[in-house]
């Protein structure tokens, strides 16, 4: 028996909480378009500056920096520092056989404090927040690869 | 038998599939690197503006930003943002066991999506059409994921 | 029996390799984080240039750009264009049922090349040698992915 299948149940919890990360991370592009079509700017490409249905009014400022839309910049990089080490990872942990009570509280622990970093950037509250649950999320990350490096250092 | 394996026809859709989009991604960088090279410039370490023999006639300007090498960057961004979540929600997706048909078609649209995706970016094409190729890879990430949720869920 | 599992010798390296790379990955936003709070500054959020705990005397100037933090923000930059598809192509690489040997020497000779790479863009060595390592590993890409299309395409 494979432990990669969903008859084992720290693989469907890891695949609900890889799931539940890849559409956070697929909809963070989404927030920038909501954010490029609401300020109608804070475009990159010199061609989105110019007319088309999408544009009937274009102007060179379109091309200019807008805060607005770059901070769902920062925060789409944000979630391509962290949440392909965690997809990653988190398969590896898997494969650790670990008991279902850690797994399922290591997996929970790092998506909540995902969905509580997006919230706390969305609503610039401040750093010293953000810093504690990017805090959170890393020593996550770092927890599963320490047992995945020990499981592989003494099979 | 698992059905992370290549005996599974599945299987063998997803690794082609993933292996061509890393393929297309790694290569970004090399035509960064070309770009660079082609025009002498576009670099952001202070150091690239040295004398050596691949800069024999270094010059400061070759550290502002070049929209010629910046589009690549870009392009790599976008991989960067799209193709992780491809690799590991496509990976998850073959261990519902979905139909040959269905994982074909949504692994090929999927692909052949990023590489028009590539094209029109490439050639700075109208952004209306840019933009209806990343949804459609958006969409194709979407429905795997939530086959993923929904087995997991009801498993 | 699957080659994704702890008692296959390739799939222990792989495993080993990975995480290096992920906690190298992961401790590149630590590195950033230490620059930032060295230099007070080269923050990218407004909020953080207000009055808080952690920053006693804001300025303004904790916006702009430093260029010590932004090395560490590019080298981030380069890990996420490429250690995500080390990750990826090297556990499908696993599944193609390399040589103990083949695969031992891929996954060390990537690991090595990554980890020079971090050495000598940190302390702004020559372009050409930097080029060189990032060369080594985006080979090592291109080979894994290649076997595991060779192995998909005649299964």
């Amino acid at each position: 028996m494979s432990l990669l299948a969903f008859d084992n149940p720290v693989f469907r919890y890891y695949a609900i909480a890889a799931t539940l990360m890849i559409l956070k991370m697929m909809s963070q592009g989404w927030i920038t378009v909501f954010r490029m079509i609401k300020v109608k700017g804070g475009y990159r490409y010199a061609e989105d500056a110019q007319r088309s249905p999408a544009n009937p009014h274009p102007s060179p400022e379109q091309l200019l920096q807008n805060e607005y839309v770059e901070r769902s910049r920062r925060m789409h990089g944000n979630d391509v520092e962290n949440i392909p080490l965690f997809l990653a990872t988190g398969l590896l942990y898997v494969c650790t056989a670990p008991s279902n009570v850690t797994a399922l509280s290591v997996f929970t622990i790092y998506v909540l404090s995902r969905f509580a970093h997006f919230y706390v950037v969305l609503t610039a509250r401040p750093h010293e927040v953000r810093a504690a649950l990017w805090t959170v999320g890393s020593i996550a990350i770092y927890f599963m690869a320490g047992m995945v490096l020990w499981t592989a250092l003494r099979s």
